[in-house]
């Protein structure tokens, strides 16, 4: 096979067979193939889009392209959820301990964050101690004995995937929905899964700024995992507020476990037990009680010391990392909150050393946004809408002059 | 500025400024800006087109990126032709030593032969001796002795077009109007010159399918050309038969050698014509008669030899390059030759050899077709309808029987 060929062929509206796209990506994997032709063929992806056939077969020869965990056959069913992010999406934390405690196994592969939602490995590495490069035996181990473990990509995991990510992210070849149905399905699919649930999400705080590009996305994800013998399902929502009440690494991961006290709050709590049930065997009741009684957060803490956290901090993360400078944003007039906008959070909490602009940068665990008001409260004159946590008095200050425009009280 | 954010604002359908599209040839040609980046950017300009601002822009980056030839303001006018290319198209062997008769200055930078479509450099390599690589010092020398020259692009000029076009060849960005205006027009503009004509061909022999496809291309250089204050015009035409009576290298150094004693073929002495009146001073007429008089067979033999070419041996070309095995096409029925389809011929002539499927494939000088009959003409069953001239047998007689599904006798 001729690779500028089968680019051309992309280019001029063809489809490609499983056999050239499976060509392809080991040639790509290999170092056969020149960056220079896999970003060409990426951007022409990007512009005549891929088959449903197409996106399976790219899933698949990604996932082929480096190891997977493997399972026996007595083992308990393994599920996992992947969410496409938004501002204060700490979902996972939370949800993995809760199906562990389901007689399920969790062996989640996430990420980091990249612009404005945050990534669930930066989180978890706020807690002291906490070991998320495990290799594949410690991988099975932490799984052995806890039934949930949360772990960046392993060297052996999805080698294309690294690549390939790493090329779009400079190349502006991220936003197409195959490539991008590819890069999730084949590294939760390494995870040897039955069961997943996408968590897709749309509007100012999300990755997908429409409903319908979030709905094609969600379609492709699960006719990919469907085609691949996982159960696969769906949970749609919009994100124009962000999650619970906080967005920032350490104070997330202190809302966390809030909520694994079941202490809420409740549209996190929610979240949560909506993706719990689509992917256990027990009602929601069920897992509410077992998310109520404490045995997810005994969970929690098991895991995290499997990985070498420091459990004795976890209730006084908002000391561990205590960001200089904390001020609060006050309400202006009284009304009712209608507006409380995720993507301008998200942009805040970006600058004030949250997040990452470009993959190199470094994480500010202490900074971020909490006590973060819900819309639909009725609020007065001079209430708190949120705290800023900053690590500077100017980025404090930028921060509390930035956010009034995206905050709306009617 | 930040690559990335260019290409997306490309790939959305935005127009680049003047400034970004400068920074970005800069960029490319010293190496910050790396291969992966510049192909999808190519990629997305295929897509998105590139308005006639950014088309000039992107053409005076190019041209900038290296040297260009200069001129004293008392030297005559300098003037050239650029072909898209055709099979049989050696107008420029005829037509360059004929401006030069006329007291104009042709500075001649050509190319090699890719595909179907050969190149003037490999038709001049076939002449004993005939250097092609000059400096700018020793073009400059030639030019001022004889008045024209006819050489390959030499390192210092428009090294951003060297490194893109070798890029474009792999990863399926070739037929971009855009970019093919640009490396056209960045490489004549080095040459410093007055006038252009550029003869645009579409068709089954040539690079362009359509006459649409040939319009919009013929616009876009015009246009550039004018704009970068080059008097630019234009000559379009089909390309569905040969041009002239012979394709393959030595045999068309001979066929053009005729040409040039004034012994035609018609078609061929008309397109010189059309050509050369159109960057003239003197009448198309006056030209004729330079043609028939011998004066630019003389400024002919004169250019050989000022670039070390064996004059002797140029009125026995198809004895130097002498192929082993020639046998003649005969029409198997009476009556009017209505297609002898360039496609098909040029096939044929790059199967023999005297063309490159990939740029670094050799070229056989002796192999190719001659005698090839002109469409309209009658026919008598055993008629000559072409010669075929091949290096093996074999190959003589694959051609011999691959051909006739191109010609058509009604």
């Amino acid at each position: 096979m001729h690779i500028p060929t089968l680019i051309e062929h992309k280019r001029d509206g063809g489809v490609l067979t499983s056999e050239e796209i499976h060509y392809v990506i080991t040639a790509y994997t290999r170092g056969d193939m020149p960056d220079y032709q896999m970003s060409a063929l990426a951007m022409a992806i990007f512009f005549r889009d891929m088959t449903t056939e197409e996106t399976a077969a790219l899933t698949e020869a990604m996932l082929h392209s480096g190891t997977m965990l493997l399972w026996n056959d007595h083992d308990p069913l393994r599920v996992d959820k992947h969410s496409t992010g938004g501002i204060g999406d700490k979902t996972s934390l939370i949800l993995a301990p809760l199906l562990a405690c389901d007689n399920l196994w969790v062996p989640m592969i996430s990420g980091r964050g990249l612009g404005i939602t945050g990534g669930t490995l930066d989180k978890l590495e706020s807690i002291p101690g906490f070991r998320t490069q495990l290799n594949e035996v410690e991988i099975h181990q932490v799984i052995d004995r806890i039934g949930c473990v949360m772990v960046g990509q392993t060297a052996g995991i999805c080698p294309a995937d690294k690549k390939l990510y790493a090329l779009r992210d400079v190349t502006g070849t991220v936003p197409s929905v195959p490539l991008i149905t590819a890069s999730i399905m084949s590294k939760k699919l390494a995870e040897g899964l039955n069961r997943l649930v996408l968590d897709v999400k749309w509007g100012s705080g999300a990755f997908m700024k429409t409903q319908e590009e979030a709905h094609r996305l969600a379609d492709s994800l699960v006719t990919v995992g469907e085609a691949m013998g996982v159960r696969s399902s769906v949970r749609l929502s919009e994100m124009n507020e962000p999650t619970g009440e906080s967005a920032g690494n350490a104070l997330e991961v202190a809302e966390c476990v809030r909520c694994l006290q079941g202490q809420g709050p409740q549209d996190l709590e929610d979240i949560v037990l909506d993706l719990a049930s689509a992917v256990s065997i027990s009602t929601r009741s069920d897992l509410a009680t077992k998310l109520h009684s404490g045995e997810a957060w005994r969970k929690f803490q098991q895991m995290v010391e499997a990985q070498g956290g420091n459990v004795s901090v976890l209730e006084k993360m908002a000391t561990v990392h205590r960001a200089p400078f904390i001020g609060e944003l006050k309400a202006t007039a009284s009304g009712r909150l209608m507006r409380m906008d995720a993507g301008g959070i998200g942009q805040a909490v970006l600058e004030l050393g949250a997040g990452r602009s470009k993959a190199a940068d470094a994480i500010d665990y202490a900074v971020g946004c909490d006590q973060i008001a819900k819309t639909g409260t009725e609020v007065q004159t001079g209430d708190v809408l949120l705290r800023v946590h900053a690590r500077t008095k100017g980025a404090l200050f930028r921060t509390l002059d930035f956010l009034p425009e995206y905050i709306d009280i009617v």
